[in-house]
């Protein structure tokens, strides 16, 4: 059991700010910056690639929520929306969970990837074997 | 009209892996790592606060489709799902897309948050504006 279902369960406190049946959303304990929130599905589901329909369309539609309360109350400048797969990708707690991170300008808190080139080859060989 | 809409439209080039009826994905361009995938809708829709409750099902859906065709093609050691609204978020084409991000341990293209101790008087106090 991952410290996520504790925390649905109640047996962790957290700074709740949304439930319903399918989800819940709470406050990240070591936030990336002020109001970044975590919405996680009920079902003990590792990732995105396992994860039901159901669960899909409900954790989407309380990620949007919670990005629209955000926005309303926090008034920040963006929202990044991340969600990782695997512990390579950052993934520290294996139950599927959505990061929202208000941002303002010149926060600092996120690092983008830089862009690469790759050869027109190599990006036709990725199309080739992803389109089928 | 943006960027990806012109895509849609077939105006500009792409190298498309999926489209359906509501969404459209191909590879990004300036990739984070090889096989770095956008998902977009269809509408013309700036951010996630925007988008209809059917374009949001939708993108999730070809989002988690892509997800997993990355997953089996490319065998990667994870992958980030990321999704920028507004410019201070990193949005640079205002038209709703995901982002999803193939990486491989230690490939270093994309770098964490640090995260944040906050003091729980203000944990608590954006918890209570949130829930509301």
């Amino acid at each position: 059991m991952t410290i996520f279902r504790r925390i649905i369960l109640g047996e962790i406190p957290s700074y709740k700010i949304y439930e319903d049946a399918e989800t819940y959303a709470f406050l990240d304990i070591s936030p990336a910056s002020p109001g970044h929130t975590l919405v996680i599905c009920k079902s003990e589901v590792a990732n995105l690639y396992e994860l039901s329909d159901a669960d899909l369309i409900a954790t989407a539609r309380t990620t949007q929520r919670v990005g629209r309360v955000l926005r309303d109350v926090l008034q920040p400048d963006g929202i990044n929306v991340v969600q990782n797969n695997g512990a390579a990708a950052g993934q520290t707690v294996f139950h599927y969970h959505v990061h929202l991170i208000p941002r303002w300008e010149n926060d600092g808190v996120f690092a983008f990837w830089q862009p690469q080139s790759l050869a027109k080859e190599l990006m036709q060989e990725l199309q080739t074997k992803l389109a089928n």
